[in-house]
């Protein structure tokens, strides 16, 4: 009945957020999510089914033999958005980073430039912030992380593929 | 490094974002949290355990002999209520009631009475909403089905009680 339970049976899952996160910042395919967030395919298959039967996320095939899958936020996903800033905007206020850290992605609204905050608006005009108004870019720093990540997922996946 | 992860290493499960809708309801014992979200003592103590080493949670005995303890919300956890707030608004537009349900939990602005929405700031006068200025009732139906979960959670502890 009360609404808080109601979110949480679809999305109060770590491994679901950290895939919710994925996909904003665009990621698409089941390697890459695999490779980013440290899921089993099989922990990985069974979170993308269940967001699919709830309307979050849709897939389209990309590749025939054997058929491949692209995987996007529905709207109802896209509408996400405010509880992953308030997340981050919590994370950067008491999960801390020592001060010299930069922040591992910086967020700017397109619309008018402003740095993004805990949300659901902008800071400096006050828009309601969406996916689509809102550019992501990494810190070197992590940058590297997510190719490195990206990097020893193929070569792992490779080793173990030559040794079936 | 990422906030959002940062994050989520902390409340990112289903039953930790529950307990912490029943620490914002006021509800302090442990017994109480086990009724009402249907979690076994270990599992609660494991998580309350946790929120405390994570500073979200202070714990203060209430009684020696055996000793028991009340449990609060800290500064760091009354600042979850902005992921709370949107958790619920989410669940409210995308995992609806039917039209004619009535809302399990009605949040009101105390500062201008008017209905709280998604958060972080009041819809209606932009204040921001914190624990303290937002006062929330049950519907009928959910406090009769709180009620009837403290009762019979009371009758099964005393029935097991007596067959140990």
């Amino acid at each position: 009945m009360c609404p808080i339970a109601r979110s949480l049976s679809v999305i109060g899952d770590r491994w679901t957020m950290l895939l919710i996160r994925e996909l904003l910042f665009g990621i698409k395919r089941f390697d890459e999510f695999q490779a980013q967030t440290g899921m089993s395919s099989h922990l990985l298959s069974t979170r993308l089914i269940r967001l699919e039967e709830e309307g979050v996320v849709k897939r389209t095939p990309y590749q025939d033999r054997p058929v491949r899958y692209d995987y996007r936020l529905t709207e109802k996903g896209k509408d996400l958005f405010p509880v992953i800033l308030s997340l981050r905007g919590w994370g950067n206020e008491w999960c801390g980073l020592k001060t010299s850290q930069k922040p591992a992605v910086r967020m700017v609204h397109t619309g008018c430039g402003g740095e993004v905050g805990a949300g659901p608006t902008c800071t400096t005009c006050g828009e309601r912030l969406t996916p689509k108004n809102v550019s992501s870019s990494f810190s070197k720093l992590f940058a590297r992380e997510r190719t490195h990540r990206n990097t020893s997922f193929g070569l792992e996946k490779r080793v173990r593929n030559n040794s079936n």
